[in-house]
Formats: C-alpha cells, sequence, structure tokens
C-alpha cells in the first residue's frame, strides 16, 4: 500500500513558501504510482498534534494553481517548540499515532533552524520507535540564517524588497532635502543576522549614493560612532539614508530594541529601532527624520517577488519528492552555487539535518565593509544574484489574484490530544 | 520670438509626478513651432528665485526617456512658503526677473494644494505688475484631497501599494495567528484626508475580511471604542487588521501622533502612530502587535503603480501644453470622471485656480461606513477605479532602472538673489 504524504509550513513565513508545497505537489502528481495522498498540516506541525489535516482532493484545484504566486502560509503556519522527546515523548508518540492512523510514510517540514530541529527529532524518534517515517526538511527564511545551503529560499524576494524599497525612498529624501527632510531610516527584519540590511546595499555604486549606513547585528552599535557618521553624511551629500536591522545590540549585548515579551522559542520580540534612532538624531543632530518599519510588508511582498527565488524554491519542493522516493530521510535540502563563466547558476542539494539544526549563519566578516556601515563587493555580488528576475502575480480587480484556500479537513480517526 | 516654459514640482512627491513632467516635454516637443526652451526649477520654485533653471537640452535624452516610469522628483522638489506678495513682494518681484532674463512665458507648478496657491498668487501678481505670463497648475498629491478634480494623480498608485501591502500583510497575520502574533498594523500617510487608509478598504469583500479597522482623519479616535473593535475582531476571526492614517485625531482635536516640530507651511509634523496605538492594545488587550509604517516607501513605490494613475499623471502634463498654446492662464487641470455603461473612463479638464488653492477635500461622510471603522460600498468602487492596472518599470540587475539626472544649469545672467 501508498504511503501518504504529511506536508506542514513553519515559522515565520515568506513571499515564497507556498512556492515550495506547490513544487512539492506537483512532483507528487508524477510520482503517483509511489506515493498516495498528500495531507498538509493546518497550522505547521499542530494539524498534526491535534489531526487537523487539510485534504488536497478536496481543496478547489483553480486555486491551489496560484500557490505558485501567493504569499504568506497558505496552510498556517505555527511557532510551536515541541517538548524535547527525551525529556517528554508524549507530542512525538502523538504524530506518530496520527501519521500510523492515516498511513503517512514522509515528513515535509518547511521551515527555518528550529524547524528543522524539530525535523531530525522526530525522524530520529520514529526510529528508535520503529515507525518507518522518512522526514525531509525543506528550508525556508527571509532571514538567509540556515547554514550549509548556500541561501535560503525566501531571502532573495525579500532582499528585492529592501533593496527595491531603499532605492524608492532615497528618490523620494534626494527631491526633498534641499528644504525639507534629510535623513530616511528603515527598518528590516534579522534578528541576529545582517542578510536583509545588507541587501540594501545592492543599489549603491560609490560611496556618496545611498544607503549611507547599514546598521547590522553583526556589528556592535555605537550611538557616537553613528551619529558622527550621519553627521557627516549630511555634510557631505545633503542627506543621508540608513537602513538598520531590528536586531543591532549595543557593546553590552542588549537590543537597542528589545521589548519584554518572548516568543514560544524564546526569542525576544524585536521591533522599533526606527523610532529610536530617529529620535537620537533629531535630539543631537536637529535634523528631521523620516522612518519606516517595513515589518510584515517585506516578508509577504510578493508582488515584487525575486524570479531566481520563486524558482529555487519552487525546486526545493519538487525535488524533496524525487529524494523521497530514493528514500532519502533525515535531510534537509539545499540551494548549492555554480559560476558558469562569472554567470550564476545553481542546483538543489542535499545536507543531513544535523549539520543545520539550531545553527546560524551570520554575515562573514568579508562581507562587511571595514567602517561597518557597509557592504564589501563579495557581499553585493552574492546578493545580487539572489535579486534576478520578475516574477509577478496576476491581477483582477487591481489587486494581486492570490490563492483563497478552504482548508477541508480529513475525518478525524483519533481521540482528542490533550496536552 | 517663442517663449519658454518654466516648469517646476513642489511638495511631497509621488510615484508618477515625473510622468506629468514627462507628458509636458512631450507636448512640448510637438509644439515646437509655438514654444521655446524647456527649463526645469530645481528644487521646486527655489529654482526660479535663485535662478537655478535646468537646461533640459543638455540632460541625456535616454535618462529622460525614463522620467515616465521614476518615482520622486526627478528635478527636486520643495517645501517652502513664499510671502504673501500683498505683505512682500520681493521674492515674487526676483521670480519675474528671472522669469523676464530667461524669456520664459509659461510656468507650469507641479503641487498640491498650498503650490495651487503660489501659482495663483504668482498668476495675479504677474498681472498687477504687466508681466504676461500663463500660469498653469498641474494637480499633484497621494493624499487625493485637491477639490474640484474627481482625484489627484499620485493617489491611485500609492492607493494601489496601500491596498496590495495590507493584502499581503494579511495573509502572513492570518498564517501566524493561531500560535503567534494575532494582531497587524499599518500606518500610512494622510494628514487630513483619509483617502490613503479608507484605500485599503478595496481588498475587503465582507465584514469578516481585513483590513477589519480602518482609522480616518475624518472620524474622532475613541480609545474605548477602538480597542472593543480589536477585541470583538479577534474574538471573531481569529486575528484583526488595522490600517490607520496618521492624521487621527482625539476628541480634543489632537494628533494621536503629534511631534513638536513644524513644516515650512506651518502644518505639523506627524507619524509613529503605529506604536502608539500598537501599545494600547498590548497594555489592554494583552495581545502581540505586529506593526509597520509604510512613510515614504508608499510614496516612492513607483514599482506598483497603478496604470490609470499613471496614465492620467502623463494626460496632464500633456494637455497642460495645449491648454497652454490656447493661451489658457490661472487655471488648474481636473481629471473628469466619466462612466460609460457602468465602466470608468476618464478625461481631462480644467478648473479656475481660485477653485482650488488652500481647499482640502476629505472623504464623504457617504463614504465612511456607519461604525466609523470602513469604508461603503460607495467609496470602494470609486477607489477601485483608480487603481486599476499595473505599469512596471524596467529593471537592470535585479532593482529597477530608474532615469538618473545631471540637473545642468542653465548660465545664470543675474546676480544672486539675497532674501
Amino acid at each position: 500500500m501508498k504511503k501518504n504524504i504529511f506536508y506542514a509550513q513553519s515559522g515565520g513565513v515568506t513571499p515564497v513558501i507556498n512556492a515550495t508545497a506547490a513544487g512539492l505537489f506537483d512532483a507528487v502528481k508524477k510520482n503517483k504510482d509511489f506515493f498516495g495522498n498528500i495531507f498538509v498540516g493546518k497550522n505547521g506541525i499542530a494539524g498534526a498534534l491535534y489531526e487537523n489535516l487539510i485534504d488536497l482532493r478536496k481543496e478547489d484545484k483553480h486555486e491551489l494553481k496560484k500557490l505558485k504566486s501567493t504569499p504568506g502560509g497558505a496552510f498556517g503556519s505555527c511557532r510551536i517548540k515541541l517538548q524535547d522527546p527525551i525529556k517528554n515523548k508524549k507530542e512525538f508518540q502523538r504524530i506518530l499515532e496520527v501519521f500510523k492512523a492515516h498511513n503517512i510514510g514522509y515528513f515535509f517540514y518547511n521551515g527555518g533552524g528550529d524547524s528543522q530541529d524539530t525535523t531530525l527529532k522526530l525522524s530520529q524518534f520514529s526510529k528508535n520507535n520503529g515507525y518507518d517515517l522518512k522526514c525531509i526538511g525543506l528550508p525556508k527564511t527571509i532571514d538567509n540564517d540556515l547554514p550549509v545551503t548556500d541561501n535560503s529560499p525566501g531571502f532573495g524576494s525579500v532582499a528585492k524588497y529592501i533593496a527595491v524599497s531603499t532605492y524608492e525612498a532615497s528618490l523620494d529624501v534626494i527631491s526633498m532635502a534641499n528644504s525639507s527632510t534629510r535623513v530616511f531610516l528603515l527598518e528590516v527584519m534579522g534578528r541576529h543576522a545582517g542578510w536583509l540590511a545588507a541587501s540594501a546595499g545592492i543599489i549603491k555604486n560609490n560611496t556618496n549614493q545611498p544607503p549611507h549606513i547599514i546598521l547590522l547585528p553583526e556589528v556592535i552599535f555605537n550611538e557616537k560612532k553613528f551619529l558622527k557618521k550621519v553627521n557627516e553624511t549630511i555634510k557631505r551629500n545633503g542627506y543621508c539614508v540608513i537602513v538598520a536591522s531590528e536586531g543591532i545590540k549595543n557593546s553590552k549585548n542588549q537590543f537597542i530594541s528589545a521589548s519584554n515579551s518572548k516568543d514560544n522559542f524564546g526569542h525576544a520580540h524585536l521591533g522599533g529601532v526606527a523610532p529610536k534612532l530617529a529620535n537620537m538624531i533629531m535630539k543631537h543632530l536637529k535634523q528631521k527624520v523620516h522612518w519606516a518599519v517595513s515589518d510584515y510588508l517585506q516578508r509577504a511582498a510578493r508582488h515584487i517577488a525575486s524570479k531566481v527565488d520563486v524558482d529555487q524554491a519552487y525546486a526545493i519542493g519538487y525535488e524533496a519528492i524525487k529524494l523521497a522516493r530514493k528514500n532519502k530521510n533525515g535531510i534537509m535540502l539545499t540551494i548549492e552555487r555554480r559560476m558558469k563563466s562569472k554567470k550564476y547558476s545553481w542546483s538543489v542539494g542535499s545536507t543531513k539535518l544535523e549539520n543545520v539544526a539550531n545553527k546560524e549563519k551570520i554575515l562573514p566578516r568579508s562581507y562587511i565593509g571595514k567602517d561597518g556601515f557597509s557592504i564589501t563587493t563579495k557581499c553585493k555580488n552574492y546578493i545580487k544574484d539572489l535579486v534576478m528576475g520578475e516574477d509577478y502575480p496576476k491581477y483582477k480587480n487591481g489587486v494581486p489574484d492570490y490563492a483563497k484556500l478552504k482548508h477541508p479537513l480529513l475525518r478525524k480517526k483519533l481521540k482528542k490530544f490533550n496536552k
């Protein structure tokens, strides 16, 4: 009897995570002789725990076709940290019970570092409990902080959004600087890794061009040095454009903008660096500052996705099915960089989950400019390759025609799960 | 001898103000028999005051071709309030001296309400001083608050940006709401008129869909009522999406987010409504809030411009030259709405500057929902027509290939102007 597939989305969503789902679903269609049905976890791993399995056969096929160009997590994502099965195996046991009840032999988990750790643990747990489950991690993170893989699907599109937005806002402040606002500041995501803030740097071709200051979490934030740089930039160019990562820290290792709340993985909630920096500039330099916080807008900006990113996200899903058919287990798919006669190309590879779970890849020193406020040519070239090409969604009545799914659930076979 | 043309951009820029310049320049080319050269004010009216006249003949023609798809004010804009010539005629006199020195007979000023007032005053002043100057106002404002004209070029594109961004961010929060953030809040521009915040409402087809709450400056902000609505929405839908205008005020007529600084027109600088509202929700409802402030990103987002808006902005510039050739004076061009068999179409008209100068068109009562947190179908239909169609810029190396102008100045003929 053919085994069924479980697929779920996890962690913060991206403009292209659904493209990975689309790739996976398309590949299953071509391997109907081998695989059974696809059941999708509603709200990530919560779907497995609570037996909320979306029956893809009952979703509107016309809407499913739009998945590749729909942002967000079309099946619901989650921020749930499962209990370590070594300490308390209740949750992992339940997942296997649900999988057994629905004849699931393949687990595809689409997420970042925390999610790869969940996939690894489930892979080990099912093996130790004699349940045949192929566990495959599908990389996804706008932060680009997964190790081994050359880049993570999701990053390229958000990098493109940030580069384009910074370019456009710079043209605005250049227009106004003569008699009005001279400083523009954009806050972008990136908790510990500065890849997203760095991506604004690809629009800069010489030191006088924006962005003049990129604040990376990899570089300790020094208020005095920062204000000096802002002041010098205004004096030299008449205006100053700053892109700040939400995760910048001072020399005491404190986030410049930490709130008191934490998420379920124990990470502090960040946000609000922009107004803090704007106030510093207004107070000490007496300069009016316009500031923007892109927050979810960046993470969901499918309307300006990178073609390379969409293609890679789709390929990750597609190739995962091929590897599952080859009985691969305990791996995460990766993007491998190839340079053919200086032109960027890529292919899909894989690595053991042990190599990626709970590890973060920050900006290497060679990617950060000597002044600590810029990126190097090496970094620029790396990011540029990932933002190439446009892949516009279709529009209806002036706005994108994104997939509208109904999440029809499979009939439950088990009792309710009590945590 | 043919008279030369002076054109300048004024006030906050838009994604399509340069399309108006492109339309004007193209029309002049077709009317070479009648008009002389085009001189563009560097940084708006400051270019006239300080005799900084950009010589369009010396700009790179290849770059000028990109004007129609370039955001920001390509020639520099300004926030300069000229002195009332009745009280002090020094500035207006100087402008006429500069125009006389350069044989300028046509003044085209591309701006909002304040700028139309400047155009009106210059028209009256030149008449009173016996200088033959045709003064024509070209409407431009993302706020859509100019009267008489059915809509203002610039609004449609920013409305599209806000509608698309709200839609995308909503898909993000829907994905995450089960185990993480349940509230998303977007702050948009709009000092006194809520057209931009209202534009997010075009993505909503029933009460359960986002945006659940639109905060308009036309409706007095009531904290208690607001928090009640947020709470109810989360309970009913599991999440809540809010779009707030920067200009919302409480019952004491105070801006919810007023800073102490003012611009040269005496308007208070606004910004920072989002964090204030987010804190309210976190404090009273104990809900985590993700918030974004679009600021300049919305105003410069040419990458997602509305085709209707670009076409209208271009037509305004083009038709202005035709009207100037017909010796029209003291007018502002307008967009006139036509409904042919329920389908939207438009044409360019004009109105006397007296009718528009220093007047603001706010959202009519019939456009605001009874609950004060939504827009009516009438409003939705009006805005929808203006966001239709896409008009993508060309891309180069992953980012838009926007015009790079050099601003070559005409040789000065007069002494330096001392204010």
